[in-house]
């Protein structure tokens, strides 16, 4: 298969990329550096990316940006951040995409474990990682030619665990090297409309 | 309870009216119509809502647009609609609300069976009702003072099913006096983090 990974540089897109690269040819979409650019908080960044991709067979989503603030202190600009970058952003990758993918094609977008594990701060992310799941859901009936979608929901690296455990203590991490199975599954299986959990 | 009910002259909102008034007094916001006007899109109309509201101990929100096309044809700007109009409406008065409510309040917000249960045209609402359960299992553990918050999560109406009844074949709808009893146990009991599923 030909593969957009669309941050593919992160810490979970080079993880995807070391497991899907020896059966796959993976094309690397990162914001600033990559075979392609994109930010995916811009509808035409997106667009022409596809313009410019070529034939592909699936799009993994590993990036967006979301805003933590402690629930008093949160504006209503700081909430929508998520929604513009990490929620729309691959909503958007799809609703355009759909267009451009192979048929029996899949998206595999990213969500993550704060949807139904809430913590302090974390109030926009909860929103945005369970809204992923209900879109995922939803688009998967719809979506023609076989074209499948799946998210991806993981817990906390252990890789980002120096930066992030003040905020998830009592989480158990996962390396980013098992979190790269769960978008093998979603790109190499058949299944569609899953949240597949990677916790443990 | 002195409680302001967002939506009050809607098919929900009377219904909870009458489920509410015998036991408390009801501030009925609308629209264009009620005891306080506003518009829930709005943070402005929010703000000035809350500050002529005076001392209130629960709000109930059962107000918000959400846009149905096909997946096919769904622009960005249409999924948006969702997103400010329900979701941030309904967030929004949470995140200004905080600052007005009562000790021990309540915020009673509305999603719907679609963020589990998706129909033909409705990823943008599925994604919304997912977004707002994310919310409010969230927003539960940061509330200070004892100030609560649920979600009521009603499939379709019977009352409503003259007008929707093609999209939700198959879908057992219930009376707006059964989803009235969700809103009664999410202001009157005790719990928080809730979704309560009026699909039966």
């Amino acid at each position: 298969m030909r593969i957009l990974l669309i941050g593919g540089t992160g810490t979970i897109g080079t993880a995807v990329r070391k497991e899907l690269a020896p059966r796959h040819e993976i094309v690397v979409v990162g914001r600033t550096k990559g075979d392609l650019k994109c930010d995916i908080a811009s509808e035409s960044s997106l667009k022409q990316m596809y313009e410019q991709a070529g034939s592909f067979d699936a799009v993994i989503v590993a990036a967006g940006n979301v805003h933590f603030a402690p629930l008093e202190k949160m504006s209503s600009e700081q909430f929508k951040i998520g929604l513009n970058d990490k929620l729309m952003g691959q909503v958007n990758a799809v609703l355009i995409g759909q267009h451009y993918i192979q048929d029996k094609g899949s998206f595999t977008l990213t969500g993550g474990i704060l949807s139904h594990d809430p913590i302090k701060t974390g109030c926009s992310a909860s929103t945005v990682n369970a809204a992923l799941e209900g879109f995922v859901r939803a688009a998967a009936i719809e979506l023609p030619r076989g074209i499948r979608i799946n998210l991806v929901s993981p817990t906390v690296l252990k890789e980002s665990m120096s930066t992030y455990e003040s905020y998830f203590r009592g989480f158990v991490p996962v390396e980013a090297s098992r979190a790269a199975l769960a978008y093998s599954k979603s790109v190499e299986g058949l299944q569609t409309g899953q949240i597949y959990s990677a916790t443990l």
